[in-house]
């Protein structure tokens, strides 16, 4: 089946996770208004065909099944057992279901990490028991999972007691349990279904990429959703992303921006200035993982890309039956830079050749017509063959409220279309919005999900290929003084200054200015601040004796390694290039402006690391400022080929496994055709 | 009744849009499946109790009431005509309008602006002809208005054939006909009704501003909604912005950024970097119009912010059931920089007292209950009166779903509130929107629009006061030279660079340098560019003489009016003040940071004009860059007091109605305590 094969542990682990045969309910409750009771409820209500066994030590039956004393003392197999006894007796649980071999548990129960340091460390015990004990867990502090396909409720949810589960092709993996809920009844209502819902709550075992590894695998799910707070275990979700990529499955994620992943506080700029989100957005981009910024666009936007591959370009067409409708989608992405492609001229003679005026204008408004498909559906086929656009946009008016069959009519002529359509009705239209559904249509209740989703589609790229980088050899030392930076950069390909490195100023008595002089030495930091460098200078040998002087009298404790003296360079920017190692997401690369203007305005590039000379090129197009290189306004142009160069083997430091941390700043970009230079440079091991 | 009082010409004015006692119908069909056909119907299946009266020279009834074969020998007065023949036609339906002193017609017809040149001289041609018969006229090419109040439809949209009309106490004015009808049944859909909606079409006399007048006097409409696609009477909309605030009653306005005012190509740096949605939110803050950017967000608005003035701060705080639901709202108001208040000690300890544990984080997180209002709503009580916030946020999880009667009871007890409440339902919640609307509560549906419709409030702010200011007394001359024009800046208050005009270089003999020497031209653009600039120069008689030699030879026909000496100045940061009127919004003063850079990441700040010292004060907190100003990593701080006073002073021109445009480029900003200096200008006269 491909690169990462489903292994007979995982096809165990995904049956007991979502088809067990037989469920133990540690904690169940036969009062109907306690939350302990709805679970084997729930079981009940759904039909399920399998074994429940409540464990209660003070009742013999519960619902009219014959309970157990104990999960130790059950007869036969136990596939799952949900876990619902107060935190405390929560570690006896677990290790009678360790003695009774039950492969996987989901603990409902509270009090864990989410409640401090106490509870992190129960939380921890809790791991390391399972792990020697050979059981996988999901929680604690979860809602569960509900196995739609098959109908097995493994939850206590309160949300599903009024609610009828409704299976569909969508798998969802949640880090909030209320918003597994919230997603579940608001797709419900759009008729959309789910094949598995996984509230993954603290994720002390079974995260979030290890179960969309095994959903993207499954055969009763068609994509991915992630309602994400946090990152735990990206390698994992990384692996599942390019597997999701092999399999067509898109997994799609909604990400709170709340993170705090990457705040650390770095002692150089590049941590300073990396966010949460830029580094999820480098995830999400390095592994093809399309994101949405709106709630009901995840569920929305998975109709619109299943079946597509990430797209060659990034335009889209839009017919429209409502000028003002349209605008509002129109504008939302026009925002975002995504670009409205017009009607080519061959597309216009074409439509004009059947009677149809399709103005030279970007966006097509055209009435949808009192009956059958007519030219709308006519125009709309031919924007989806004339290969000007990526995905395309219709927008439909009040007839989609008013007869829904008919705007229906409109669009399926044109399935199966090689490209992704998006349906946004303007006025309140659920029962079109049904009908799409049904129909495999892609229909969006609001301009923004419908923006947003094509944003998300128009934006995907497929996982990153493995980038065929070479690790540098890093000389070995805690951390290296910029002189012994700048040369290991050097060997990496990224020129340095030309810099050499006296003991006093006799030693540069022969060498020409104008040149920078600098103080070398790893204990001061903020050289320029300290006035430890000197640019432009003419008579080096009396600038090198003055800063090592004034180096004794201001830093008497601090090691000095000599004086850098190197020729001035001209340039036409100086940008900081930086790498680090993320907790979250691992080795980033990012480009950045230099000073403090572009600090304000955090204009940066991130990556995970390491990236090739192309997708180098793309990080230098999402700096603004960066189009002075290019010939804005008649401006010199700047070597952004050596620039592009440049980012790319300095990200190879990915591959150099003890490097935490290193920069460039500031790396110059000289003219076009005369390359980069760095002109200081960092490097700290982890 | 206050400053604009309503007058009797708009009391009729009122009456026949919104309640006429008689209609005319030109051309109305017979058959029911023709558009021309509805206007009457609706009239019919609404009980109207007026006096309806079809004119069509064939048919001597339709559906049973006697026709009239020309307007123009109807018996009895015409309150309002409904136009709805060719376009061709329609100036003699005007024609009959005026000779039977018709004061008002609504025209469907289309073939007028809408379609270019031709039309649009047709269109003028109208209006010409309806001023000098005093009638006025909504559209063309408008799909008329439906007065639910008094339940009047003046309209052929067929999205009302298959929809009741439910009354309520919002007015709506669209320039795009199509959205009015979907905003209507998106709004119906939760219960919300409007008073009064008009489709303004090409909106040839009656406007969108003067239609807004006559609605914030109106007795059934509470909040004045707008759908823009531009502004067409931007000085009439002003008015009834401020008498709207008078009123108590909110204007909210959903516009889209297409528009393509200000785009005009301007000769200097103001004009390229204006863009329609500066002006149209500078408009916005001026007028005290609240601006939403989710399209359900313009009527689910409406209820947040019914009852409320503007408000002293920008703090929002929260309460949830359900924290991954409050994350996507606090999220997205985050990336705007709306800021969430914690609970203050105070209260935490209030609540202690109560035993109801509130912890010291920015969101407070707490379960609704299962029964009665309980701990949720008592937190939330004290929440509104505990003066840390300006607005609240609850976020209600399953149980609006599950249980709406009790959602509802949780929020009742806050009513009457002196803070605005916005609830978000994470779950589908249908039945909850609904009760939530019928009890007067604000209730959104996504947390995009609970965080629109918040951020919309917590930046709404009064019409601005009158700015005292003078106006300045600016010399004759169609375009005045960089010296004349600084001239007249430092009359208006504003430094100029102390520069002497010289003839030759002896007439500077005595001036102590370094000196910016600058050919005087007003006929020599790009000075610098040109060579026409020399800095930090010396020995200023040869520059002055090389610079004049210079002219003469690359700039033959150029008029020089001398050289300008003046001296180097020094400072923090190079800025751009821009004065220009634009032909939609009016005045406007523009700050922006100077150079390429600024440029491109289009760093301005724009206000209607004049603005006072208080308000230019705000404007420099909106660009970033001005950090470097105010303390910023320990840099040295720049004279912002004498910057906002700047922009207070050039911004004056407004009042001199014969200036088109002018700028200070570069206006430098020194060192605290030091001013600010106009290094160079521009003035053009219109």
């Amino acid at each position: 089946m491909g690169e990462t094969d489903t292994t007979t542990r995982d096809v165990t682990l995904f049956r007991a996770l979502f088809r067990p045969r037989s469920i133990a309910l540690i904690g169940a409750s036969a009062d109907p208004a306690k939350d302990n009771s709805r679970a084997q409820r729930l079981l009940a209500r759904e039909g399920y065909s399998g074994r429940v066994i409540p464990v209660n030590p003070s009742r013999a039956e519960i619902m009219g099944v014959a309970t157990a004393p104990d999960i130790r003392g059950v007869d036969g197999d136990v596939d799952h057992a949900i876990i619902m006894v107060p935190g405390a007796a929560v570690a006896d649980a677990i290790a009678g279901c360790i003695e009774k071999r039950v492969p996987v548990a989901t603990i409902f129960s509270a009090g864990f990490a989410e409640t401090g340091d106490a509870g992190r460390a129960r939380q921890e015990a809790l791991v390391a028991q399972a792990r020697a004990g050979g059981i996988r867990l999901i929680g604690p502090n979860c809602l569960g999972i509900i196995s739609a396909a098959d109908r097995v409720p493994i939850t206590l949810n309160a949300a599903l007691e009024a609610e009828p589960i409704m299976p569909g092709r969508l798998a969802l993996v949640s880090q909030s349990g209320s918003m597994m809920g919230a997603l579940f009844s608001r797709a419900a209502a759009r008729g959309i279904g789910f094949s598995r819902m996984v509230s993954v709550g603290n994720e002390c075992d079974l995260g979030v990429g290890e179960l969309a590894e095994l959903l993207v695998e499954d055969a009763a799910t068609d994509a991915v959703l992630l309602f994400l707070e946090t990152f735990r275990d990206a390698p994992r979700l990384a692996a599942a992303a390019r597997r999701a990529h092999v399999l067509g499955k898109p997994i799609i994620a909604y990400k709170l921006g709340r993170s705090e992943i990457g705040r650390t506080l770095a002692l150089s700029h590049t941590g300073a200035m990396l966010g949460g989100d830029e580094l999820a957005a480098a995830f999400f981009r390095a592994h093809g993982i399309l994101r949405v910024e709106t709630l009901e666009g995840l569920f929305e936007t998975a109709r619109l890309v299943m079946g597509h591959k990430p797209p060659q370009g990034r335009r889209f067409a839009a017919l429209t039956a409502t000028g003002g409708g349209a605008a509002a989608v129109v504008d939302r992405l026009g925002l975002a830079g995504i670009e409205l492609a017009g009607p080519p001229a061959a597309l216009r003679e074409a439509m004009a050749a059947q009677k149809i005026a399709v103005p030279d204008a970007p966006l097509i408004d055209l009435p949808m017509g009192s009956s059958g498909p007519g030219p709308f559906s006519t125009v709309l086929r031919g924007m989806a063959e004339a290969g000007h656009a990526d995905a395309l946009l219709a927008v439909l008016g009040s007839s989609a409220r008013s007869n829904p069959t008919r705007a229906l009519a409109h669009i399926t002529p044109l399935q199966p279309c090689a490209l992704p359509i998006a349906v946004f009705c303007a006025p309140q239209a659920d029962e079109a919005l049904a009908l799409f559904e049904q129909h495999g249509i892609a229909a969006f209740r609001t301009p923004e999900s419908a923006a947003d989703a094509l944003q998300a589609y128009l934006t995907w790229r497929a996982p990153a290929a493995p980038v065929a980088a070479r690790a540098p050899s890093v000389p070995p030392g805690a951390r290296l003084n910029e002189a012994e930076a700048c040369a290991l950069f050097e060997t990496m390909g990224i020129p340095g200054p030309g810099a050499r490195t006296v003991q006093r100023g006799a030693d540069a008595a022969g060498v020409a200015g104008p040149a920078a002089v600098k103080l070398l030495s790893a204990d001061i930091l903020h050289k320029t601040d300290a006035g430890m460098v000197k640019l432009d200078v003419t008579d080096i040998p009396a600038a090198v004796d003055a800063l090592l002087a004034r180096a004794r009298e201001h830093f008497p404790a601090a090691r000095v390694d000599g004086v850098l003296v190197a020729p001035m360079h001209r340039g036409l920017i100086e940008l900081i290039l930086g790498f680090r190692r993320d907790p979250e997401v691992g080795p980033v690369v990012m480009l950045g402006i230099g000073g403090v203007m572009a600090e304000i305005r955090r204009s940066i590039a991130v990556r995970l690391a390491p990236v090739d000379a192309a997708e180098a090129a793309v990080m230098i197009t999402e700096l603004p400022e960066l189009r002075i290189l290019t010939g804005y306004r008649g401006l010199p142009r700047g070597d952004v080929d050596a620039l592009a160069r440049a980012v790319a083997d300095f990200s190879a430091l990915a591959l150099a496994q003890d490097v935490a941390e290193a920069e460039i700043n500031p790396l110059l970009v000289k003219h076009e055709g005369q390359g980069v230079v760095a002109l200081d440079g960092l490097l700290v091991r982890s």
